[in-house]
């Protein structure tokens, strides 16, 4: 056992290492874990210190509250690698903080940001090997707090494990995405959770999703519960629309995720001068601009799709193709992030955060 | 390691048993545990034989999808003893059939009836001694299925459990309870997935549930997502309300859930000529009741709670009383439906299930 410098988190090495088994050439996406991950236990009203340990499983009493009442939380972030083996990460305490709001609407206790931020980067530095250098890979670091105390009274539990899991991933869709613009399920209500990175809000996308799938179809747009009028995101990713050299996407809400790789990738296109609208934006509204060819570009953004582009959407058993840009917004775009997030240019914005 | 005589069901007995350190005349609810569970996984595309064996912590991976993305599934459900010590359950096969209901929504496999079934009764003969005698309290009985899968792509698990807990308990309110008609807050979406029990439905109730506990409320009334204007359900309950002598409850839909409680409430109100409406009810109707005085009662129903008096409720700032019946439809329907669940009284329903 050994501790770090600020001696706020321990770490305990793992006495083998499993990297000597793993393809970095063909990762695919979060399926392969590092030698180490961090954990930090909720118990008596506090959060007490943080632990680098070897990677393992996690034993739960069967009535602890995940099991049951859904009360569980995520993020999603990326470490990266430059040609200088440098290790970078993207916004990391905007992370933090989101994961701390999404704790307040779950009723989770908050975790402080030092307990975030020092057992992230001790754990990264423990598996900095395991970072991949390939072209369109990186480290998906997958921070996540759920509900470990006991009981099936129905209220929110009294103790809880805040993890962090390293997985060197590859791209999480292989190409272009085709969607379908979703006309009678719903991701999320009004007054809801929708805005929080829940686990309930995955599950409840997973049926929906395998019914679009069986029809052709990779992914959902979601869409208000009420009138199914408004396009709100894609679940795993938001969702821009651009129309002739107008590049929309809706306003976050209690609804709607707000995204990291949204929020960064308005600022990067206001900064290449292209027009920005942040509002509600209507289904009608995209597809009559597909049948009048206004519709260029569709994409995702998201920290594991980073930028997808999508090549058509279904609606009202109507497909609409979208046309085959060679320089559209989405690659300019995807290009700037990455750039940034790989230490390739010049960071105007000052996201980028050297471990 | 012996099998039952259907020998769809191994049974592995606990060496030693915790039930001489429960204190059977003081009960809480869901916090004591029998001495075994029952266990059953999902593997490469098909439901493996039931097991009992003795309680004890569950080890899963960190991935494990349970952790990220919320797909977990639950049934409430009792066992009661009558004088006899004959042990009896209450419309089981509803909880199958709704247990299948929810996993459909959640993309879980579905579980055959008989790995349920006999699973349940095997499990209940094995901790038979574990059934409550009081007066009150009985055998709470948790079947849930939740995602034992690995892996951070955000889709269904390729594994799952399914398990039943059982724990001895005592009443889940102490006393009536006063409750909050929200404004603000949602629980569920149209579309969504608030007709399941899935656990994600819990968890985004805990915090809009603080709120109101610490406004001196036991527990909120949900209403609809979008005009807050239709009282749906009290998130562990459905709500009745008695207007004069007519006693209303919502319909179910997709976003309520279509409680065993609820739906037997209404057949018993029937059998006792009580003029029962399903129909949608307003908030407005229900304060303007309050107000005129023809709002004689509110009770919630469900499982856990069984039949729980209200005693009261808020709405924009005001308090209002409901007055004190000692003859009301509240108490006339819990003794009808425990009669009936404890072996006291003629079951003309066909609803008890002997063990």
């Amino acid at each position: 056992m050994e501790t770090t410098a600020n001696s706020l988190v321990t770490v305990e090495k793992s006495k083998t290492s499993k990297i000597d088994q793993v393809d970095f050439d063909n990762l695919s996406f979060g399926s392969t874990f590092s030698d180490h991950m961090l954990v930090c236990d909720y118990k008596n009203g506090a959060w007490e210190n943080p632990k680098v340990v070897p990677y393992g499983p996690v034993s739960l009493d069967p009535s602890a509250k995940i099991f049951h009442y859904g009360q569980s939380i995520f993020e999603g972030m990326k470490a990266y690698k430059d040609t200088e083996d440098s290790t970078w990460l993207f916004r990391p305490l905007d992370n933090h903080k989101r994961l701390n709001i999404s704790a307040k609407r779950l009723a989770i206790p908050e975790i402080p940001e030092n307990y975030f931020m020092e057992g992230l980067k001790t754990l990264l530095k423990v598996d900095e090997k395991w970072i991949p250098k390939n072209e369109g890979s990186s480290m998906y670091i997958r921070p996540f707090i759920f509900a470990s105390g006991n009981g099936f009274h129905a209220s929110p539990a009294n103790e809880y494990k805040f993890m962090i899991c390293l997985a060197p991933s590859g791209a999480y869709f292989s190409g272009k995405v085709k969607v379908l613009i979703e006309e009678k399920y719903s991701r999320s209500a009004n007054g809801g959770v929708g805005f929080a990175k829940a686990g309930g809000n995955y599950a409840g996308q997973f049926y929906p999703t395998q019914l679009a799938v069986e029809k052709g179809y990779n992914q959902v747009i979601w869409t208000d519960d009420n009138t199914h009028e408004y396009i709100e995101e894609a679940g795993a990713m938001n969702i821009f629309v651009r129309i002739n050299d107008t590049l929309i996407t809706g306003p976050t809400s209690d609804r709607i995720l707000d995204g990291i790789t949204r929020k960064s990738i308005i600022e990067i296109a206001k900064d290449e001068n292209i027009n920005v609208e942040v509002r509600k934006l209507t289904v009608s509204e995209v597809v009559t601009a597909a049948k009048d060819g206004s519709l260029k570009e569709m994409f995702g953004a998201g920290t594991a799709a980073v930028i997808s582009p999508i090549s058509g959407f279904g609606y009202k058993e109507t497909d609409y193709d979208l046309p085959e840009l060679k320089e559209g917004f989405a690659s300019l775009l995807k290009k700037r992030i990455t750039d940034i997030q790989y230490n390739k240019a010049e960071d105007k914005f000052g996201w980028r955060y050297k471990l």
